[in-house]
């Protein structure tokens, strides 16, 4: 699983935590003989797969909370295992269920005709639902609303043209790929009514890391007057990471880029977009807007 | 000649125009019998090729122009042969000296230490000469100064990681290429001095179309107060074409994209970047500010 994560096989801040968590299940009982000591360190591999989205930690803090639990209370190997298997079937429920919220939530903000950017994949392949960034899109489509999504190449690895152009063509979703270089000129057509893409950690403040290019859509965005939104459950907020300056980027082999031989690679995997490029954050319990430290803090009490 | 240019084994607007000359030159030499309206026809088949670099039908319209005084002299078949060489090699020999002013010209924009950030390739796989955005690199290295450059890939196809790439490691100069969405953390990151582009068609308002994603760089560079810059000799410079609306953009294949099956695909070639972005266009006769349409006229009186 760690090698499956690493090589982005998969991928997704929501289905790397849901992943991590039935891995490490899966790892557990195979396990023998089984302690918490070896499970600690499982976690903590695991944990160390990929930096910045912070679902991943998040997950693998409930699955050791589970297993020094049950190993305090003294129960055998099977009962350890079936209670690791149960926390992780529940990650995976709570994002179904999250995802559908915020379809539910964000599908409000798409009127029949509108047209959605998005980024990267945000949507079935990115979770354990119907998606983030997507799910406002499936939902509304389920209203018998008519929307369009211009998706974003997304490179180095074309998660934009391979992913959510496959996905939603899947769904009989009317879909456009356009290379990450084209959004301004689309967006200077008047072609976008709104971006919503998802995160891979959101700051307390609203500072949000996701794939690299997200950055430079909000700004455009913003200097179209498109209002640009994140779309991400609960999970993905880290309240102890105060802004965007503290999340750690994952910096990817320069091999992703295949440049001329000679010529160096600067490969980030993700950018920061600061809170105050984001007209609001579509989460599994409503819309929040700025500002944030104040909505996010409210959403966890 | 066509099938080159269409199929971009031959690009970059000025050595468009150059291969557009040599071409006919080529084609006019096995020609027989060579008349004017053969040449016509040549003409206008090679000018149809692509629409949107000026220099391709300027290059075109000055070796008409030679055609048809040779013709009206009643000259011999191998003398419209060598008046149609005499003007290509002119095309290309003045090329060759636009660009080395563009540099000389553009240098002085570099200061020792300064990083260039740059799109697509507008150098010497583009031009006659030293090229046009990497002129003034080229001329700063020579001059004794280090500069560095950030080539940003250039999707759908990678011109700026394949080619820029190559030709400036190939010189010794210092080159890091990024994705395109990359561009604008790179520049949050206070990496980058300056923007230099190329152009493919420069209107008379000074608004520029160049490669799909120059627009956006535009906004970031802008956004960042990182001075944006075209480079571009007076060919690139179309007297005829009031303002950006006005230039016909190429829309190429889908294919260039490798979306997932059942995607869409739009796939622009250029965009149009609006003067008010441009803080200076670094031409073979001197950097030109705002406001164009004045600094434009100046140049061609």
């Amino acid at each position: 699983m760690i090698e499956a994560i690493q090589a982005l096989r998969v991928r997704g801040a929501p289905l790397i935590g849901i992943s991590a968590a039935m891995g490490l299940t899966a790892a557990a009982a195979e396990q023998q003989p089984l302690t918490l000591e070896w499970l600690e360190g499982a976690v903590a591999l695991l944990g160390a797969s990929r930096p910045t989205a912070v679902n991943l930690v998040w997950a693998l803090d409930r699955m050791s909370r589970v297993a020094e639990a049950a190993f305090e209370s003294g129960v055998g190997r099977d009962v350890v295992v079936e209670a690791l298997r149960s926390e992780a079937q529940k990650i995976w429920d709570e994002d179904t269920a999250m995802c559908r919220a915020i379809g539910e939530v964000g599908s409000e903000l798409l009127s029949h005709g509108a047209t959605v950017m998005t980024h990267c994949n945000a949507g079935a392949l990115a979770t354990g639902g119907i998606g983030t960034a997507l799910a406002p899109v499936y939902v509304a489509q389920e209203q018998g609303k008519t929307v369009e999504v211009v998706s974003c190449e997304t490179r180095p690895l074309r998660q934009g043209a391979r992913l959510t152009g496959w996905e939603l063509s899947k769904q009989g979703v009317p879909v456009t790929c356009v290379v990450d270089g084209a959004a301004g000129a689309v967006m200077a057509m008047g072609k976008i009514d709104l971006v919503i893409t998802g995160a891979d950690r959101i700051a307390a403040n609203g500072d949000s890391a996701n794939k690299i290019g997200t950055y430079g859509l909000a700004v455009l965005a913003n200097a179209h007057g498109i209002p640009f939104y994140i779309a991400a459950p609960r999970s993905t907020i880290d309240l102890s990471t105060p802004s965007g300056g503290d999340i750690p980027i994952e910096e990817r082999s320069g091999l992703e880029l295949d440049a001329a031989p000679g010529a160096g690679v600067f490969n980030p995997a993700f950018d920061v977009t600061p809170a105050s490029f984001i007209k609001g954050i579509i989460t599994d319990r409503g819309i929040i807007e700025p500002p944030y430290t104040e909505s996010i803090a409210a959403l966890f009490t």
